[in-house]
């Protein structure tokens, strides 16, 4: 196992009803913004229960924060902050609001171009005090202090992240997905697999804590992702067990003192800022590529998911890896998700793009396995 | 899965060196206590590496502190906080110094007979800010909020704790543990292996991460235990792996959203208060016997249990279920543990006193299903 630092102080209300306790955790005098996406809060009662929850608090609010929220609308809320001296910013939504009002409270203290949050990591010294309900299960974000945010006019989508942006609190309702389109919650359920994996399948470093928690996250999403799909009407368990399995997908733990690579979501978050594909989207149809192109040097790691997730025990090694690797992508295919990059009407132009584009940038995850070559390769291989 | 609140702020530096950087998370103008036990430290090298590490801090040291920390040696440590106006207590060594150290920080600015913190359970409304450098895996305390302190004069041990008391940062050096007697070793992992089962051996309340947590921290444990004690010089993977299952036993995690009991702990005290028998011990004579009375009310758990754990997959329900227990009372005893009261000249007398002291209490654990006067009968079965 790596060394490593640990710290993640996001105080989880968890369940359902608990929107109503999320008052006591804000501070009496403070003036509050209240994030949120396109609106889909006002018909299922969520914008409702916060603003009974909010009662007496001085209350404004900005709603639009699009699905991978772009800088240019941010500013605007951005402006909103300085004007009207907001203390808090309670995200209401999805990892999309959620990480928007990171950025948000990141760029509200900031002095200097804003987008350098994102294409210099510039450090954040201050940032204003945020918390978030979430409405779906996905991206982690309530439990990080990370964002992803993408600029509209030259299709740039960057990550970004300080200390300083975890939230105080995060209310996870379960009851708040129920009113969401089926194709949020496979996105959500395939989003949060695909976070374990960035984590899991890389390098044996001797942390078998760690892997079982991963393994442990993947089988729950295995087992809980079809029951949503085949439920007639939202059962509460089951979505309260994949929210919490989102939740701890990428809260930090699992990626402690292991290998971590992140090279599918930098891959994906391409294929997003071009077409316009949905993030879970992207991961689904990159991962089988990037770890088949990796079957040597990740052996490994996938023999061990073969064993454990999939419980393929007979065959050849190369067997067992092949086999891993195709019952992941089946696996994203049965929750609705087409995997294949003609699926969504991507071809070799689009590929060129994107593969000069991590050239020029010089790197792709945080592994050295994929090279900035190998981005064209990958995706050739998901046509 | 139950509603629940999770926060746990502690910053876990983890890793060989890491002493070295505690300095950087204490305020530099702050006068410090630095609580240990024995003396080992000054002997294993951890002492002269904190106070390197603490170069340029004003420092006071309070060295003694007992295994299962006595109120009489603690009170004069708050005497010493009050005199010598300390900003932070920096607490060095296992589980005993840590909680010991809580109860000092917890004590400091009580008003009041300091007794009720843990006879009355009364609340804490300030306390001195703590930080841990462990020296041992076994009890989590470096990164939980509570602890437990005996009254020496009436032989009580009782537990206490607040969101106050979580340490601020906990270092975690696996390599501190090389100089520690097995014994220490072996019951750290018991230890932890109990904490689990106090959190995952009750019922199934449909929480499959949180289930898939506790199982994978059996199984490290399982298997990294027996190797700690057939290693001829201690591994360092080993110890970290240890060590981290440890943290994660008792960091409140996989108690989220399920039934907890601490009826092991609560009797295992007693045996702690009345004869002195380790703590890990007292743990490791009672857990079969308490398994074993209630084999029908947890049987669904302990099927669960059977399976994923020991891979038990054959025999009828009951024999699985009693094959579960054996394994796990085999296991206490493959690390050198005696899991019988005779084996530690503790009789039918005790065994009535302390059943008597839980009537007059009027409550073991956290679950209905074990009664005051099921404590007799459970403890005879240990005999």
């Amino acid at each position: 196992m790596e060394n490593f630092d640990f710290y993640n102080p996001v105080k989880i209300l968890f369940g359902k009803g608990k929107i109503a306790e999320l008052g006591k955790h804000i501070q009496k005098d403070a003036k509050i913004l209240v994030t949120y996406g396109g609106g889909s809060i006002k018909k299922n009662g969520v914008y409702d229960q916060v603003m009974a929850a909010l009662k007496g608090h001085k209350i404004v609010e900005f709603g639009g924060i699009e699905p991978n929220p772009h800088f240019e609308t941010l500013m605007k809320a951005v402006e909103i902050v300085r004007n009207e001296n907001i203390d808090f910013i309670l995200a209401v939504g999805g990892g999309s609001v959620i990480d928007g009002t990171k950025f948000i409270s990141a760029a509200a203290y900031f002095e200097g171009d804003e987008w350098d949050i994102l294409a210099k990591r510039a450090p954040i010294a201050k940032a204003v005090d945020l918390g978030a309900v979430i409405t779906l299960a996905a991206t982690g974000s309530e439990m990080n202090s990370a964002g992803v945010v993408t600029k509209a006019a030259t299709q740039e989508k960057l990550s970004f992240g300080s200390p300083l942006l975890f939230p105080k609190f995060s209310v996870l309702d379960p009851e708040t997905t129920y009113s969401l389109p089926m194709r949020q919650i496979t996105n959500g359920i395939v989003d949060a697999f695909v976070h374990v994996m960035e984590q899991y399948l890389t390098y044996n470093v001797n942390s078998p804590v760690q892997d079982r928690f991963a393994e442990g996250i993947l089988l729950t999403l295995l087992e809980e992702g079809p029951k949503a799909i085949a439920a007639e009407t939202p059962d509460y368990e089951n979505r309260a067990n994949l929210m919490w399995a989102a939740t701890m997908a990428l809260n930090g733990l699992i990626a402690m003192g292991v290998k971590s690579d992140w090279s599918t979501h930098m891959i994906g978050h391409e294929l997003t800022a071009f077409h316009g594909i949905d993030h879970a989207v992207t991961l689904a149809i990159v991962l089988p590529g990037l770890l088949t192109k990796l079957k040597e040097q990740r052996g490994e790691k996938l023999l061990q998911y073969a064993e454990r997730v999939w419980n393929i025990t007979e065959g050849t090694d190369d067997e067992r890896k092949t086999l891993a690797i195709q019952k992941t992508e089946e696996f994203f295919q049965s929750v609705g998700i087409k995997t294949r990059l003609g699926d969504h009407n991507v071809g070799q132009d689009s590929i060129d793009t994107i593969s000069k584009r991590f050239i020029e940038r010089g790197y792709v995850g945080m592994l050295p396995d994929v090279a900035t070559s190998d981005v064209a390769g990958i995706l050739e291989s998901r046509l």
